[in-house]
């Protein structure tokens, strides 16, 4: 079965992006750079929810997919029409969807964003592994990486190690 | 002047307890408790909030100081008497209180818990440091480590380690 990580990078308070969505205080540096690059070839797949791919629609200038070459899927139920052939607009039912998803052939998948999003799919417990790239920063508000969620879940650090510019990069495995 | 230090352990999703208090979840092992032992070599002070003055009383079975040998200043409205010698109830503004403790003489400043004494002394820039211990797990839902907060706080990490069972020991800086 192909494997489903949530991948993002967050403020040391959990915030993803400012309350408008910018992510100006992100930090970028080659060895983050090599790390995504590595991430992004074992992956086919991105999911994510409309603000994630509005903010990263702002964040590419003018491209209708932030991720080109890669199989994009949006939830939304005020979205219509897909501005991009490579990018799906989904309104079913999110963790029924990547379920489906899981099953069928292909590299493995990368939630993106977080939010509600991130809830169901691991209150159904869709989600092998987490990785964080933690930023020096606490941005006091902002939109929030989790939300409250129905049960716990347990978790085994895979990695750990810190990047230039003060972040820190930690990858767990979802014990089930 | 003294330093202040705002520590504590925590899950992924920045929980410091369960909704009832509850820090079963802890994990202690030797590489945390040499941490903790050499941290406490440097502070003769803690300041806290009462909930968490309660955990530390429900923790500590019977003891009416948690943390016994230092001096122990617990924030609250409600409480009126001190149960223990080394106990000082405040009911004073929290930062102007922790702003006047650092200018005294003596060893340095621990800050536990979280909520609500903590983002008053983030927000009056008081904190010098913070210290987690980031556990491998997310608790779902429970006592926040941050409140929402009225500006940045930029960070320098300062050292990120891997403690056993899985846990992240992050230091950083606060920038002035």
């Amino acid at each position: 079965m192909r494997k489903v990580t949530f991948g993002v990078a967050n403020s040391l308070d959990n915030y993803i992006a400012r309350k408008d969505g910018a992510v100006d205080w992100l930090r970028w540096s080659d060895d983050v750079m090599s790390t995504i690059t590595e991430f992004w070839k074992t992956i086919d797949t991105i999911v994510m929810g409309r603000k994630t791919y509005e903010v990263g629609l702002k964040e590419s200038k003018g491209k209708s997919n932030p991720y080109p070459h890669i199989k994009t899927y949006v939830f939304s139920r005020t979205l219509k029409e897909s501005p991009d052939g490579s990018v799906e607009i989904i309104s079913a039912d999110t963790a029924e969807f990547v379920s489906k998803l899981k099953m069928k052939a292909g590299k493995d998948i990368c939630v993106m964003g977080g939010g509600e999003i991130a809830k169901s799919l691991f209150e159904a417990g869709l989600i092998d592994e987490i990785g964080f790239n933690i930023h020096p920063v606490l941005l006091g508000r902002g939109i929030p990486l989790f939300h409250e969620m129905n049960r716990q879940i347990d978790l085994e650090l895979l990695e750990c190690r810190t990047f230039e510019k003060g972040c820190v990069y930690v990858l767990y495995r979802v014990k089930k």
